[in-house]
């Protein structure tokens, strides 16, 4: 692995390598039959939280990967604000995903595929806290293509 | 209590009779200092999963009432649907609540009070479920001054 300087958290070749984290925990998904979906969030260079989708497991539609990363990230951080916090999710988050992003204030969301159908930037732009800076398209077709496989896979 | 028939799920005795369960369990919330909200889900008029929120306490912003109560009665149900079923909330859902709740494609939402900042009508009339009604304004003053009187003794 090239080293990354990840100090600053805007960096192209950091959220490249932090996408590529995210679609790590997508695999893992995949590999439980789960729409493959991950994420990770990151603060000051450090991943502090990760989860992937994990709805039909626990047949729980709250359990995005989204989710469980900001629970995780919570619990580590011992509060319930993440400012100066990324999000790294494959796919554009969800409502529910923005909505509760929103309640973290989480500083930036950087996403690679867009989802045409439930993704929050379909609906309305309010639905983030004005205070998150959003990035779309990192590792975009990898990200996007990893869905499609997977529901093409099913329709067989 | 009086007999109250609670086949016809719509009837406004049984919204009554629920919301104040929901109410209870926003009761629960105010012992722990908590955001008083509380929500259940009822099936066949059976209470089948309730919540009320801990963000705070759990330091978790996906801690609300009815993220709780649609994971406890996807659990009872051993299915992530909640057709058939009816969310009783004291305050309008926000806009992560109402995500969520699409997904569980729930059949009806019963809520007290509205929530002027992120009540998920203020944002777009598709954040939820095309198959779920919504009705409110159930025990709209008592569900929305627990929340007020508790704002009003935080500034105190």
């Amino acid at each position: 692995m090239k080293y990354i300087n990840f100090e600053d958290s805007t960096d192209v070749a950091s959220d490249t390598f932090f996408m590529r984290q995210a679609l790590q925990e997508a695999q893992e998904a995949l590999k439980l039959d789960e729409v493959p979906i991950g994420a990770v969030i990151v603060s000051n260079g450090k991943i502090i939280g990760k989860g992937h989708n994990l709805a039909e497991r626990l047949k729980d539609v709250t359990a995005h990967a989204e989710m469980q990363a900001f629970t995780a990230a919570a619990n580590y951080i011992g509060g319930k604000y993440l400012t100066d916090c990324t999000l790294y999710v494959t796919i554009e988050p969800c409502v529910m995903c923005a909505g509760a992003a929103y309640w973290t204030h989480i500083s930036r969301i950087v996403y690679g595929a867009k989802d045409e159908k439930r993704g929050y930037s379909n609906f309305h732009d309010k639905l983030l806290h004005p205070k998150t800076t959003v990035t779309a398209g990192v590792l975009e077709e990898e990200c996007g293509e990893l869905v499609k496989s997977f529901f093409r896979n099913k329709r067989k």
